[in-house]
């Protein structure tokens, strides 16, 4: 089951939504010539080389790009507060009391531009085609039903206090989906994103191992090599007596080698004593990308969760925009630029608005009928949506910390499911939902075609590879989601094969219509980029009617 | 501020009650000479060698005793599951139902023998010493008093959600403490005991930085000498073409240095693009041990605590056991052994047992008149406590998460206050409370010598070495805790010059009195100690009564 001819770059690190992609430095050097994006002047050089890389995205999502910007040091820029709502008192002078505004997808970017657009006193409706808000940010519980494009439609019949978070599933401490958070009132709780109880299992590898021996092996051994090498006098030219010196206090330490240098073992295997594998056994586990994703900005421990589900967030906004506003089962027809105002027609009526946000996914967007320029329309089809899904598989017992002694974090491997996530709540309860695969691209492609009852059969046998017989045993139920046969989103996120082009040209208006959503920003496949965008549009839109009032 | 003459060996790993030790490898090398540690035969060389190690408790305590034994790859046993409770129905020949126990402190060594014993009908009575159950597990709140030897008292003022743990403060996910907290239904969440988002500083700093920053910046360095000493072929007598690659690989993604193996910086400092610093100035960070302490077996995340404070482990001992079998303000003023049973005089009365299971600390009990022999008064003398301090300051406002984006985790030092500790629990709430220090050995001396008033500035000052100003403003109340001046306790914990002569001793009953406490384990200094030991005594005393019955 292992899929090295599966098209998705690595099994590194977790991905997709609210997850970033299996990363990795990606392969393409930069050739450094012409670009840049639009937005936010004055970073040209950068920008330039982030609009060559973004074309990774193309075979491994904006993860894989993510990643190469970091290996080729481009800094992604700290996500900015330097933000500031529309306010009721910015119209004191003129009198006014914003404008009307339709919003076009009630998903993340579309409710927080409502919120933020709602400060100030703007008359918004949110048209969403589905039944229900959200978007990708889904938390299914029992009781809830799952359509496919197909029309199978699952139905989850979890226990009462289990929950599955089928889109985004973790937030970084330094996005401002916490800042929403704490505005919102939503409680969250640490997400378990890496655990060295968890497993890894690489092609390398004869079986499963824990991460934190695969990582106490390769820790141990880069350092006795390195501290032999400078010990040989080989890095000399580099190094002088003090450096050398310093570094061999480094490793020591970092390699739990001691001062003799050597790696023998030793306690953070947390295995029984005894001697580890060679050097070349070690080297062979090939676990660059599975112990180092922990290491990026937007994988680092610790991460977060709201409350009772990622949800909760969608819950906050909805009662802050009021629910009045939002008419569900409405799927746009037509969208139509006036010089006076926007004209949406959807399904069972039609709304005017002086001015439009479309927080759609642009995939999506693009096959709406209406008078957008050829340009924008262009735009909208360029970035390519990536297959995504996972199944949520809830068992009887929470056996993985009954006897695994493993408390949350996630299984890495290159096996088709990827991932394994052990949930990070309901720490010692009855029962327990474990997400069974994330997986993206081709092996995300290969379990959409499938059945439900087909991808729990796949999914069974991928991760009793990892914990054996017993992964088979005590299963009470399972949803599983393909993102890309979602009605009306149609795939995890988007790659776009560079930033320049139509993602800049996006990021202003076409006419009254203006967009919105992850996919306009450097944070695509995290609900840190709608909040983003939806900023963005809400300042330009502001200011746009501030000087026209 | 730094204290680089301190006398603690080093700032690395954050330490003390339920946290081992300013860690680091140990600087003795083994010599060989033959020891043995009576407990669970068949061991003999790693306890040989760990034998001699445990001398280093003597200076580090037993966080750097344990860190050692890895760095001699020594792995400690995990921590056994291999236990059978005593259950009533062990004496349905025998027609028993177990027999009276005297346990000598309600500390969690004390009420878990109690509680163990419970469970096969043994009739146990506590006695403890101070007016209040739970030894060093001790969580300070609202209206808490806190007493010292020299009679100087705080008092707790703080607000209602807040508490501190003035004691143990986190668990690992391997120890049985947290089976105990499934079995007394004491609710957990995540302990988050490293984050990059928090700071290290070391006297290799210019200033403080983001642990994200440095370690970034590190192990982008390392990976790059290795991958050109490979490249150069300074290794090829260690390494195949094979190992070679593979190790190049893992460089690549481990160092974030690409395929040109040239560290350049990258996403994962956190910190604006720009060129890092040089690789002199990265390896003078001297950051070693407070960038691996992590890497430890026992300070891995995740780690855990109880909600709403450590002490709800005490409090759900004390439910099962029954809180009328506790006496407190008991003092215990002599211990006799006789051939039928034992004699234990306390403040206000005496009490009358067939065995007794003194769980105090060694230093405390070894002063207690009696008839113990020689070699066990001796033995119980042999350990020096070990100094260990913290202060809680609780702030108006949680700045650490609303302008630095710091959701819990450590702050690592080597100044005198050596750890800052950001909360775990009450993420966006009002107010929290930070653990400004936690220090050993000579700093916590020199910080219990002071008064209160006199301990917060010095913290205050330390802290804002880290944080600047704004470390001194907003600040509602503290409580500052110096084990070593607590009546009846005097002490952190205990390092033993060695795991010969009285530890050993001490594991076998003297006539009818038995000996509990993490000071009788491999696990000193963490309350998982505690239950291992009391499960050692109980499964010993419960052997004998059935043989004698």
């Amino acid at each position: 089951m292992t899929t090295a001819d599966s098209g998705v770059p690595d099994g590194g690190s977790p991905g997709g939504p609210g997850g970033g992609l299996p990363g990795g430095p990606g392969k393409g050097s930069p050739d450094g010539s012409p670009a840049g994006l639009p937005v936010g002047g004055g970073r040209g050089r950068t920008l330039t080389r982030r609009g060559l890389l973004v074309g990774l995205g193309a075979a491994g999502g904006a993860g894989a790009m993510y990643a190469a910007m970091g290996a080729l040091g481009l800094a992604p820029d700290r996500q900015t507060r330097d933000y500031t709502p529309p306010r009721k008192s910015d119209f004191s002078l003129s009198g006014r009391a914003g404008a009307t505004v339709v919003i076009l997808g009630a998903g993340v970017a579309g409710l927080a531009c409502a919120y933020e657009l709602g400060k100030a006193g703007y008359d918004c409706t949110i048209l969403e085609a589905r039944d229900r808000v959200g978007g990708r940010n889904l938390t299914l519980r029992r009781g809830d039903r799952l359509p496919e494009i197909s029309g199978a439609t699952q139905e989850a019949t979890f226990g009462e206090d289990v929950y599955f978070n089928a889109g985004p599933g973790r937030i970084a401490q330094w996005m401002i989906t916490l800042d929403y958070c704490r505005a919102l009132g939503v409680p969250i709780e640490v997400f378990v994103n890496e655990n060295p109880s968890a497993y890894v299992y690489t092609s390398g590898m004869k079986a499963a191992m824990r991460a934190r021996t695969a990582r106490a092996d390769t820790y141990g051994y880069i350092s006795e090599l390195l501290a032999k090498a400078t010990n040989d006098g080989a890095l000399d030219r580099r190094l002088t007596a003090q450096d050398k010196e310093l570094l061999l206090d480094f490793l020591s330490a970092f390699g739990d080698i001691g001062d003799r240098y050597a790696y023998t073992g030793g306690e953070r295997r947390g295995e029984p004593a005894g001697a580890p594998p060679s050097l070349s056994e070690v080297l062979g586990y090939r676990i660059g990308r599975p112990v180092s994703f922990g290491l990026a900005y937007d994988q680092a421990m610790p991460m977060f969760q709201p409350v009772g589900g990622m949800d909760a967030i969608v819950t906050g906004l909805v009662k802050a925009v009021g629910a009045d506003r939002i008419r569900t089962s409405a799927p746009v027809t037509r969208i139509t630029n006036r010089p006076d105002g926007v004209e949406v027609a959807y399904k069972g009526g039609s709304i005017r608005a002086d001015y439009c946000v479309a927080a759609l996914p642009p995939h999506i967007l693009a096959r709406i009928p209406g008078n957008l320029d050829r340009r924008t329309v262009d735009a909208l089809s360029t970035p390519k949506p990536v297959s995504t899904g996972k199944i949520g598989l809830e068992y009887r017992t929470r056996w993985w910390e009954d006897d695994d002694h493993i408390y949350g974090g996630v299984t890495e491997t290159d096996l088709d499911i990827q991932h394994i996530w052990y949930p990070s709540y309901g720490f010692h309860g009855r029962s327990g939902l474990v997400v069974g695969y994330y997986n993206t691209g081709a092996n995300a492609e290969a379990y959409g075609r499938l059945t439900h009852a087909e991808r729990r059969r796949r999914a069974l046998a991928g991760g009793a590879e990892i914990h054996g017989e017993k992964y088979g045993r005590g299963l009470l139920s399972s949803v599983s989601i393909a993102w890309q046969r979602q009605p009306y989103i149609e795939g995890g996120w988007v790659a776009w094969p560079s930033y320049e082009g139509g993602f800049a040209h996006l990021q202003k208006p076409d006419g009254r219509v203006y967009f919105a959503g992850d996919w306009l920003t450097q944070l695509i496949a995290w609900q840190a980029g709608s909040f983003e965008s939806a900023r963005n549009v809400v300042t330009q839109l502001h200011d746009r009617v501030l000087k026209e009032s």
